[in-house]
């Protein structure tokens, strides 16, 4: 008997923003590993046998190390069981997949990765914008806003993030998002660049705050939690904030 | 009696891939607008009464203007119709989305926008490789292949794209690969940069190639079809090819 491991994305967080194969392998767990508390909903979608066992870094809890929740993966698919490890967002855009998917591979066991609606893709839909557009934004980038010490990473590419004619997705960016602004604005984004902060994107708490990036990285020099931020520039004018 | 259009991603083409909401999206339509008849498996997912209108640009028929396109669009939900718009991958990647909500906003219509799996998501999901990779592989970028004429854009960044320590996904790529290539080479690119190829993404002919940058760009010469090209740097050594 083996075991199998599904690296399921869960999406932004609201249900209904599961694919149809990421609720298929829930209903099918035979245990669950999950990183977020507040990830409720979609884990009442699990088989009710299945065995839920938080491992994140946002359960409030002191954070197990990913080497810890390696370990519990393959101990969970090693007692042949079908292992559902949740992932928010796309699981391959800033979720660390690589290092479990080592894991597993090392322990010989098979798995799959179920992609996902990524959270820039979610804001973006959620304020009704494209994330392109013809002729003006033809490259979308996403960057993550702290390395692994949560500070912003040193080396950047900042002609690469500077550029008025790309349209670039900040994740997790909100603690050093001033930080950010300040270099890109040097390196010569306009700081009238139109931007857009969404937080808990199709969750309860969704909330959005229009502005250009200098006056956003203003806002949240003092706000806490965490975000996608998102730059705009060339997307459609105005968003549709709900 | 008022209309409603809901853009919805229909993400790489299994219909598993759908998500809920656009599932549920398709079952409640009364009229359906698609692209590609290649999304069968997907439209008989749509209620059995909703008229299918293709205003594809790969229906195997002539080419309607994006300006019909959103006369059609606006006709329907002026009738009082629940619409789908289906769009393939995530709708506001590379999707013309702006211009048909302009459309159905000049209107006066309400609408929404259901995010999706985009395409690089579900090509390098299914090759079980992340998109990014912590430390070494921090920023992904997505552009697009060609412009409005088909060839390469003329204007690129190219010290964003020949980036190594960036991932790229160039979409609808196949065509102008070659050419691709070689100015992102001689921006600096090393022409050993692993690359894959990824075709039919989730559909029955999905097919891989793993090659170098330079290899690839060979390869693809003389090859037609549409495909998402992705170049790969930093994230996982091996994709492990289905």
């Amino acid at each position: 008997m083996t075991g199998f491991v599904s690296f399921v994305s869960s999406g932004p967080g609201d249900p209904d923003l599961l694919t149809v194969r990421a609720l298929k392998r829930l209903q099918q767990a035979e245990a669950v590993l999950y990183d977020d508390l507040a990830s409720g909903p979609i884990l009442d979608l699990a088989h009710p046998q299945a065995e839920m066992i938080a491992v994140g870094k946002r359960a409030g809890c002191p954070s197990p190390k990913q080497e810890e929740v390696s370990r519990r993966l393959v101990e969970q698919a090693g007692m042949g069981r079908r292992v559902v490890r949740l992932k928010s967002g796309d699981a391959g855009v800033f979720g660390r997949l690589e290092e479990e998917i080592a894991a597993v591979t090392a322990a010989g066991l098979p798995f799959e990765v179920v992609p996902g609606v990524t959270s820039a893709a979610a804001a973006a839909a959620a304020a009704s914008i494209p994330l392109t557009r013809r002729l003006t934004a033809r490259r979308l980038q996403f960057v993550t806003g702290h390395d692994v010490t949560g500070a912003l990473p040193e080396a950047m590419n900042l002609a690469a993030l500077a550029d008025p004619e790309a349209v670039t997705a900040v994740y997790m960016g909100r603690r050093t998002f001033a930080a950010l602004a300040a270099r890109l604005i040097a390196a010569g984004l306009p700081p009238d660049t139109p931007a857009l902060m969404a937080e808990e994107v199709s969750k309860p708490g969704q909330r959005f705050v229009s502005a250009t990036v200098a006056d956003l990285a203003e806002a949240l020099r003092e706000a806490p939690s965490r975000a996608v931020v998102m730059i705009l520039y060339g997307a459609l004018a105005e968003p549709r904030l709900p």
